[in-house]
């Protein structure tokens, strides 16, 4: 693609960029054949290491402060990528986390590197939701969105009838169980089902599966919800490996 | 204090603010004592259950759309609150949270709130850190900045000096044990202590205490600060109820 065509990211563009060199890096390891082109400030003090990568997995790179600057909103981005947006399909037999309209790309970057870290690799979002491919969202994931398989879909319904084997776990501020390390839930196969950070899932939700309250003191309002879903797969994922 | 007195927030002003209804409401109830005045946007629709509240409890308050937009930066904001800054003492008897050079003000409020949710009130911060009173912090707080008793110090060896008493757990990526939940470690008086973002604890620390690693697959560089404070709060409130 020329130089004229890189503009800064808006939504409907059928490319995005890594800003950054570490996510530059997960993803030229992780997705090499969705990576158009990397973008390398003249300062970087490690040049050598990333054009040898490039030309290892054959992707065009070039030195062009210019283009860097037009495209990041920090000033101190010495890498970026360019990438094609891509679409997957979940795995019907691993674990999955699905997050009903989440609003904020901060979060569900974090929420992505999360999830990651404790092994759970497939993610299905509601839509509408926070744009995943805009570079925040690919920032404050750290890069972990290229090992993440995600999958968006219209409505929980949708995903539903497409992943019918897992058992539905739903985290409500009125669950009917609590969430304890003693006595958690035990499944092979399951859905974290999350909803949006201020409004959390509705009524509809309350028949869908078992319904789970993370226990917290009267004191907060309730638990942010990239902590909502650490917790959650920290205890499901340390339980599946009894 | 006089209006022209009333200014955007700088670090070393011995006030702070409350941004939005739902932190000044947080304030008012547990920290009345320190509000110098409320300032109310006279297109905020609850306005009366909030002068009732401040009547109650003497608190000036005042509408003013000027001052408001002043001291705020979103737009959006119908109600702050003006409050000194203060300082407190730990329990010597109660579960501590030790943040040392935390950096970032999004992430000590979210610690903050997330602590407070899993009924750790006592937090001690290691200076150099992001400022406690700064707005921002108070907002990703919730609120709950003002049912937390924190306290600064200069160095954890100040820390440890005062409170001698609680064991150690230090959270680093080449700790000693692995935090299951099958096998966490059991304290009566314990502190929590984690690192800065980018760097986490140093060495110095290896000595101090039991170090522990939260188990994460290899595919994340490390977790989150706040999600490995979440985690850690949650898993060793949970085991002290047993």
């Amino acid at each position: 693609m020329s130089e004229q065509a890189i503009k800064p990211y808006k939504k409907h563009f059928d490319y995005s960029y890594t800003l950054g060199a570490f996510p530059t890096y997960e993803m030229l390891l992780s997705k090499p054949e969705k990576v158009r082109k990397v973008i390398i400030h003249s300062t970087y003090t490690d040049q050598e290491k990333l054009m040898k990568l490039c030309a290892h997995r054959k992707i065009p790179y070039e030195i062009n402060d210019k283009l860097l600057n037009k495209i990041s909103d920090k000033e101190n981005c010495f890498v970026a990528g360019v990438f094609d947006k891509y679409s997957e399909t979940l795995r019907s037999d691993k674990a999955h986390i699905v997050l009903v309209n989440p609003s904020n790309m901060g979060n569900l970057g974090t929420i992505i590197r999360t999830a990651v870290g404790f092994g759970i690799y497939d993610l299905a979002i509601i839509l509408p939701a926070a744009d995943i491919f805009n570079p925040k969202t690919v920032r404050s994931s750290m890069g972990a969105l290229f090992k993440m398989n995600f999958m968006l879909f219209d409505s929980f319904d949708d995903y539903r009838q497409q992943y019918q084997e897992h058992e539905i776990f739903t985290f409500m501020l009125d669950g009917d169980k609590s969430l304890t390390i003693q006595d958690c839930p035990k499944a092979n196969l399951y859905s974290l089902v999350f909803g949006n950070e201020a409004t959390g899932l509705d009524d509809s939700f309350k028949g869908v599966g078992t319904s789970i309250f993370i226990p917290q003191s009267a004191d907060v309002d309730s638990l942010n919800l990239t902590i909502a879903v650490g917790i959650a797969a920290y205890v499901f994922t340390s339980k599946s490996k009894i």
